[in-house]
């Protein structure tokens, strides 16, 4: 054993008091020697993937064209992580743990490279990325290099379930991957920069919904380096007094390790590891033999220690170690100034690499051994790689819940309230790989019938006339849409399946956190080792056009648009018109991997137009022609009445009533559209219609009059390469700032039965001399409406009350064309 | 005087033990009685609202008649707003405070709209709502009523600078208002429910950044009634001692105030609102007099009162004050249930109207007295209309910062440097009006010549080496886009001045608050009492096509997609392709008043094109053709070549270069956007090309190759009514998880000279033979460059140092067209 003994480094200025909660030395000198030695290695192998090109054991000196071109990458928090790093991996050694590692400050990818490529699971998943020379000067030129990897934690890193380029959601993450994982220690490091983002100064609360005996542990590390890209942390510049009370007020039990001398903080890490493991131990068996006797006070870490640990003190005289010069790349230009190649060859050789690795480039085994071995290796964890844990929901047939539609359009069922008998089943068939989450909106969104199976999850305090709140619900709600849909990731990358319902509005809330999500899955599908998750599905209800009772701030359908920039292989949207459509769509989504599926429903009381059979055929179609409320009948018809959306589709069946009122003659074909993406040409999305299908659907020189649920402009950005795109007029959502009742809205962003009307009197040239007569009377029959409205505070009867009044018996369901009676008025 | 004296309520049971940090009782037994009166009125003019059309003042028995037929507002907040305004009325009054109300949870937009109403800011705004019986009435139906105001808290509520709809902005929204504002106060209740969101949870934070000597001060009133919709909260249910720690670490001295029993509380809330003025007075006189001594502990208020206080204990056997049945409308359905009208009576009656109001419907005198007068009541502080105190910045002249230009598309400059330079002076000439926020990126962003000017505000620890903090900077910096947002938006709302910049992918972390701002604008642009307040302006930089040193989760160009779904009235993007269009879009985003401006422009050193008179000139037409690049020489093109955004701008120069050099003889028009919405058809944005003007740009029958920054639909989204849309092919951003480099980005993505020149030979008939070999030479260029680019980490010398090759001395600068000289190589 060569290894030389540790040595104090210079202490970093702001953190030269070492002290801990916990000031014990269990380590043994050479267990210290040996995990110093181990970090030193990972430090190392840290600094070539920001620096090297080449040389990279250093065997020659050090020279211009051994440097990258451009230096890219993030030091300041890499010497944390790897610490953090080392000494998790002796505990789950010696106590064989089951543990992932979390790396919230999503930088420091140098870190977890370092550490998987050390543990011998980076060259087992990249097999040119060995663990002897050549490897290693891969590793390094790889590193922030066009073909190569980010120099953030990302989805190529194997151990991770979280890219850290946008900075947030370690936590939420975390308590994800730990629900329903009663072995699982999670660890999260908590960058303090990270910290001051909303999305994780909320997700601390998340030990409220965490249970002990069914979950796993979460064990966060805050790491205090100081700073920022140029600024100090907030966190960092609390006295000690607050920082600990923020903690204890968050409901965690704060163990402190701060300081600069490696010899000292190895020691008291790693007592703190030790009893904040035990602690987790200790909680987990109480609560598990002798039942759960209140929250628990878990315990978590906050260790300070300088910015760029290790790194070099002063570049050209500036403070850089303990500083934010320590952020990115500490110095650069090495071109312009030889001097720095002199720096950057002191600075790795200190780490005495020719101790470490043999001449063949390859870990010494007295420090290989220190790594766990197998899937005990954090980056060879299986719930790192949820799909290799993925098992298929337990579903109950859908079509058990479908609602009877005797005939389309006479009947009143609310979607969403079918839904969650068809969630509850799923919840009772999947009680420990399904979770429903939302904003406390549960309730309001209609799908109350989950809590006949299952309750919120609780642990705060309870009374006890509290409603459905329980320590082990599959309902996890928290008003915080960031958190639950951390939660939920965290939930879906570890291999489980669950929803996220929210109203619509406020889904752009998580806008950036859907961002990064389809990025991932679209990034996962070019990753050959990792395996397909179940799809991130959301039940977006409380829609744009049924804000009764809320103004013009929840009114905001742009969520779809958002999502139709992302990568067409990871997107699907669904706006399914009724109940049995819903199911159907419902069913779809959650048998889907690698998606995001949106689905956009109404909670409200709303006309019915599909039996089950047809729902079925209409919806594994995505798009079809609706016969029974069509008048074309196989002739060609004079104009297309399109609609996508539950209000829409309604508001269009409505004016084709009152067409065929007006217009007997004029052959009307209505088409809805359930999955939005069909919409698109096939060489878009591999939803997309061919264009001869296309123009069937939607004939090649009629007008379309299309009723759509969101921003207009989106039907046109699917549509535009299509062949009749020129006769394409749609109505969807305008910004107008409406206030109250739903057909005032309506009739404020003019998408209903009357505009589309006119609309179609506007295009369809052979209407005739009485169609200005008609258009008039329309007019008026809205001025008459919208005054009844401002006086009544509801809907016209013959509006309130309007159903489909043509017989049709047996809906489209016999996949036969019906004969279609007269109008019953 | 005939109020009668109060008596407790029947505790609710949650909320059974009345106590307070401060148990004093400074109320006479009159002002009691009265106070307790002023909360019982406006309770019942908050009752009303939400449930009368007709009978307001209860003088025949209640019908069904009397009742709206759909019952929509929320209660449960809104005897805690009320009791909460009474009381700090209570304090202006006698101390003659300059003090504004934020109301969190916006739901409880009864409670405002009455106290506004009682103290008679609401009948001044507007007449029609009079102070007499009919004004009552009129005051109730509108509420939540077709063609009335919403039922939150609302631009049209006078007094308010924040609608409550979505959660999670009032306190970021106060500190903003606070800054620079050295009397003003600002009253901020936090809603429990909304303390759970992200926003809000690290919003407590900006009490490291206000300063007790130049700043005014934020009172914030945490309101615990314990539930959300369906839930309880969570800070409801923390031990007492978690409570109070997690405020004392987030920096400030709780006071509670806690129970159910009005007289107690009335007494123990006036002793701690007396107290935490008497503080605030304290640490701002102390620092005004003694100079700043470390961070004041601000004081805050936690109300434990429960939700729906005073209204009906039960309804239908089932509990509803003090749970969360009382968070809507706590019953309803009037018409099936007569006992239902029978409690609404006997609720309303409760209050005892008959001694509140006088026979004609008017506040009675003893209590009108209690409101504050004039300016000092929060309905009519003039800071709650922030345009009646905006001035107009002091501008520098923007041309002193002009970047020297003598070829276009020759010399080399970093664009947001030098806008950095203009903003350095705007804060030198503003240093009381204007702040710069954004999430530690200033320096990153190359704006940091601002720091020769003032400092980062920074009231947390400091060191001696940090680096230009300072308690009284200019530079607001938290790295929390949510806190940047809502800072900067309080700001503007009480007519101040401000710019945000930040990376271009994470700006949609804030996409829903900039949703609300830009409807906030929308609305008030219609409310004839509310004056134009600055414009929010966005620098949008480190931008999508620059992520040498980061991934994937970097890009995304998709926040003006997201901001071209607001309504055209208020939008307004920018995309300047170099150093001298950016000052000049700068200049003119903030000079503008009630609109968002977004500005994207590149932080890394660039070619640079237009000196500043043609700068001027091009930004003020916002689109136009550069005919130093083109040749087409007043000839009609063969081709178009449209760029819009830095990159785009150079790639397509580039492209030209090749198509010149290869084509000598084709006649390409270059066509440069600044202004994005030009490209819109002037019925859809008031900057809109008339179809005349974007034909003659655009021509009616020519190919375009259209080179964008973002993703590439959204062009088609704006142009797509345009005559020669069938021509136009765009090139933008696709998502496609690319690592490192720009070039090889650009490559990745295809928006590169070479793609951009291969679709002009697809595109342009005329080419003739040699086209096709041409094309392959391209290709084979490509690849070349892509395969060196992944060995060398650089891009090609001939692409890494491409020039504008053509001679063009005085740019377009002399409005003439130049004769250009052959291409210098």
């Amino acid at each position: 054993m060569t290894i030389s003994p540790i040595k104090p480094q210079t202490p970093a200025s702001s953190t030269s008091n070492n002290w801990a909660t916990v000031e014990e030395s269990p380590l043994t000198p050479d267990e210290l020697n040996k995990i110093n030695a181990y970090w030193r290695a990972a430090n190392y192998l840290s600094v070539g993937q920001i620096y090297l090109l080449d040389n990279p054991l250093l065997k020659e000196p050090l020279k211009l064209e051994h440097i990258k071109p451009r230096l890219l990458g993030h030091w300041g928090t890499t010497p944390g992580l790897n610490f953090i790093y080392a000494h998790l991996n002796r505990v789950i050694k010696r106590d064989d743990l089951d543990m992932i590692y979390i790396a919230g400050p999503g930088h420091g990818g140098p870190a977890l490279v370092a550490n998987v490529y050390l543990e011998g699971t980076y060259s087992e998943y990249y097999p040119d990325i060995s663990q002897d020379e050549a490897g290693m000067k891969a590793l390094f030129k790889q590193f922030s290099f066009p073909g190569g990897i980010p120099s953030h934690v990302a989805p190529e890193t194997p151990g991770s379930i979280h890219e850290g380029g946008e900075l947030g959601y370690a936590l939420s993450h975390a308590y994800g991957a730990a629900f329903d994982n009663p072995d699982l220690i999670v660890a999260c490091v908590v960058g303090d920069g990270e910290a001051e983002t909303g999305a994780l100064a909320t997700a601390w609360h998340s030990n409220k919904f965490l249970n002990p005996i069914g979950d796993g542990a979460v064990l966060p590390i805050l790491h205090l380096n100081g700073y920022k890209i140029a600024n100090p942390t907030i966190l960092a510049r609390l006295t000690q007094h607050e920082l600990e009370s923020l903690f204890v007020g968050y409901g965690y039990k704060p163990y402190f390790v701060e300081g600069s001398d490696p010899e000292t903080l190895h020691q008291y890490m790693a007592a703190t590891v030790d009893r904040a493991i035990a602690d987790i131990r200790s909680i987990q068996q109480q609560a598990r033999t002798q039942g759960l006797q209140g929250r628990p006070c878990w315990p978590m870490i906050i260790l300070r220690s300088p910015k760029g640990w290790t790194g070099p003190a002063e570049v050209d005289g500036k403070k850089t170690e303990g500083y934010w010069r320590s952020h990115q790349v500490p110095f650069s230009n090495m071109a312009n100034n030889p001097n720095h190649i002199a720096l950057l060859e002191n600075w790795m050789k200190g780490y005495k690499p020719e101790e470490l690795f043999d001449k063949n480039g390859t870990l010494i085994p007295e420090l290989a051994e220190l790594a766990p071995k197998g899937h005990r290796r954090m980056g060879d964890n299986p719930h790192a790689n949820g799909g290799l844990l993925l098992k298929a929901l337990k579903m109950p047939s859908f079509q058990n819940y479908a609602v009877e539609v005797p005939e389309p359009g006479t009947t009143i069922a609310q979607a969403t309230k079918v839904m969650g008998e068809f969630l509850r089943d799923i919840i009772k068939l999947n009680s420990r790989s399904f979770r429903l989450f939302g904003p406390d909106e549960t309730a309001s969104n209609r799908l109350s019938a989950v809590f006949e199976e299952s309750d919120r999850t609780w642990l705060a305090q309870m009374y006890p006339d509290d409603d459905h709140l329980s320590t082990d619900g599959r309902v996890m709600e928290v008003l915080s849409e960031h958190t639950c849909q951390g939660w939920l990731e965290g939930y879906l990358l570890t291999g489980r399946h669950g929803l996220f319902s929210c109203y619509e509005a406020f889904i752009h809330i998580i806008d950036s956190m859907f961002n990064q999500h389809a990025k991932w899955l679209k990034t996962t599908n070019d990753i050959i080792w990792r395996r397909p998750i179940a799809s991130l599905t959301y039940l977006l209800t409380s829609h744009v056009w049924r804000q009764d009772h809320n103004g013009f701030s929840h009114q905001d359908p742009g969520f779809i648009d958002h999502v139709a920039n992302k990568k067409a292989e990871v997107i699907r949207v669904y706006l399914p018109p009724d109940a049995n459509t819903l199911l159907s769509v419902t069913d779809h989504c959650l048998r889907s991997c690698q998606y995001v599926n949106v689905i956009v429903a109404g909670k409200q009381p709303a006309l019915q137009y599909l039996d089950m059979p047809s729902a079925i055929k209409h919806c594994t179609k995505g798009i079809g022609i609706w016969e029974w409320a069509s008048s074309d009948r196989g002739a060609e018809p004079d104009l297309v009445m399109a609609c996508a959306g539950d209000v829409p589709t309604m508001e269009t069946l409505a004016a084709v009533d009152l067409l065929r009122q007006h217009f007997p003659e004029l052959k009307v074909r209505v088409v809805n559209i359930v999955d939005l993406m069909k919409l698109q040409p096939e060489s878009e999305h591999p939803h997309g219609l061919s264009d001869k299908d296309f123009d069937a659907i939607f004939t090649t020189d009629k007008p379309i009059i299309f009723a759509y649920h969101g921003y207009p402009w989106l039907i046109h950005r699917l549509t535009y390469r299509r062949t009749n795109h020129h006769n394409l007029h749609v109505r969807g959502y305008k910004e107008e700032g409406t206030t109250t009742t739903p057909f005032d809205m309506v009739v404020l962003n003019e998408l209903d039965r009357f505009h589309l009307v006119m609309d179609a009197i506007d295009r369809v040239p052979q209407l005739g001399y009485a169609a200005a007569y008609i258009k008039q009377m329309l007019q008026d029959r809205l001025i008459e409406h919208q005054q009844y409205v401002r006086q009544h505070g509801d809907d016209l009867p013959e509006i309130r009350n309007w159903k489909w009044p043509y017989s049709s018996p047996a809906n489209a369901s016999n996949g036969e064309s019906e004969s279609h009676s007269s109008p019953s008025h």
